[in-house]
């Protein structure tokens, strides 16, 4: 069923052993790995696309979170949407005016520098990124569409497998619930002049599903509940848990996400949040997540050793 | 009718006074203004949205046409897309990782240097930017949501009326043609274990008509039509200049739209191409757009004045 979602393709393939040989000398050096999805994906509505299904994501959550795991002494393999946010370069506004405006010319053209109001947040944001590139702490990988992020999906979580209980699965990216197989898509850019329009789109299988039981079995995984929806929130997040037997729902609102979020499991509820001092001081709700997660992380492994 | 899908709002009766007072300054420096409106609009399928319609688009027409505009003497009003490709910041990656492989550290961190390889591109850029906020030759206005789109277009083309003829609108945006009225939006997040989606979206009003009957009925109109089928291609774009009796539509398939466009009027049909060599040279079909309608919007000027 994933399969046919999502066939294999040379890139995925191709990705699949990048992130094999990567993984072990991650291990090697006696490091932790997390996969971390983040970003929307992106659904087309035609088969030579003019318009997309989009879901919201920034890929501010999965960009923070994998700079704090990197911190925390992970390895991250960095699954995300291209030009979603990146990790450290959060620091740079995303292109544009304010890009420009950051930038001056200095001796006659010969250099180009950065505005100096802007160093105390980008150089340590630099300097970290660069850290992580020496150490090879950060593998990234880029997808545009739902059926490359599936592929991709794959293709990591079959080279994590070997990790055992030592890969973190992270799955912060914002997956279409939906999607129009390509032989109901129509073959061209859809006519406004044809009328209202009228689209039916089936569901994506979840890959949840063969994520936990078949392509990395004994790994430790959280998956994230974004709803708008207080009310069903939690109910929701715990039938994902029953349903998948994975490890660790973190639920989120909408309007909120940013200050609070709740970690689920089968047996507790956390709320994690930023008080109102942490706030003003710039902290990010992802740094209580990894650290929540990262001791949580710690006794998964140790439970399994000892059984 | 176009009021209706985008009621005027706080915001778009500021930039219409702002782009009022600018263009009125323009004027007298004896500059001709251009609106480009670039990059794709935003339709939410919820109240509370997670999930949106996109159409294709990167704005990256609209920004080298803006570009080349302003080096062609125009003075140009830029309502784009937030994040979609800016004027001269082409000459920078978009974030992520090869932004950041761009940036040096340097004396300890007390300068951010930009990588020497970049200069040869980012120094002209730089300039030309600097020159054009000089001399406040380029307004930038920004939207993401569709109704957003709809009513800065008419805030600028109230505002650009009073220039006559010498104003140029440059439709180079992407915008939906079908939307979901608020009245019949979900409120929450579409429930995927509600089964398939269906969706049913109205079609959008068209603002050329207003913008040509009402807004500015002396400006110089230019719309674009990108279509899959190029078998459609050329009659769609009679029908729109029939219809909505402006004066230019920019004829371009999907997957050619790069190197080739068709210029079509009410009685030529232009086709304007790049060769293999100036491809080679690095040229880009806009400078020769700009500069066929540059010399199109001249003579539209000049019988307007002799009649």
């Amino acid at each position: 069923m994933a399969e046919e979602a999502a066939p294999e393709t040379p890139e995925s393939a191709a990705a699949e052993g990048r992130v094999r040989a990567w993984a072990a000398a991650q291990r090697a050096r006696g490091r932790r790995v997390a996969l971390v999805t983040s970003g929307g994906t992106q659904v087309p509505l035609e088969a030579r696309p003019v318009r997309f299904l989009e879901n919201f994501s920034s890929g501010r959550r999965g960009a923070a979170s994998a700079e704090r795991l990197v911190a925390a002494g992970y390895a991250v393999c960095f699954l995300h949407r291209a030009r979603s946010v990146f990790p450290w370069a959060r620091a740079l506004p995303t292109g544009g005016p304010a890009l420009l405006d950051l930038l001056r010319v200095h001796e006659a053209g010969r250099s180009v520098r950065v505005a100096e109001g802007a160093l105390p947040a980008l150089v340590p944001a630099l300097l970290a990124y660069r850290r992580a590139q020496d150490q090879e702490a950060l593998l990234a990988l880029e997808f545009t569409g739902l059926a490359e992020y599936l592929a991709l999906l794959r293709a990591a979580a079959r080279a994590l497998a070997p990790l055992g209980s030592s890969a973190m699965f992270y799955l912060a990216a914002a997956v279409s619930d939906f999607y129009i197989p390509p032989s109901e898509m129509p073959e061209h850019k859809i006519q406004s002049t044809d009328g209202p329009l009228q689209i039916t789109m089936k569901m994506v299988p979840k890959m949840l599903s063969p994520l936990v039981k078949e392509w990395a079995p004994e790994a430790f995984v959280i998956s994230f509940k974004l709803e708008t929806n207080p009310d069903i929130l939690i109910e929701k997040s715990r039938r994902a848990l029953e349903k998948y037997r994975h490890q660790v729902v973190i639920a989120n609102l909408l309007e909120s996400r940013r200050t609070s979020v709740i970690v689920v499991t089968r047996d507790l509820e956390t709320r994690l949040s930023l008080s109102e001092d942490e706030i003003a001081q710039g902290l990010e709700i992802e740094e209580k997540i990894v650290s929540h997660l990262e001791s949580r992380h710690r006794d998964f492994i140790q439970q399994g050793s000892s059984t």
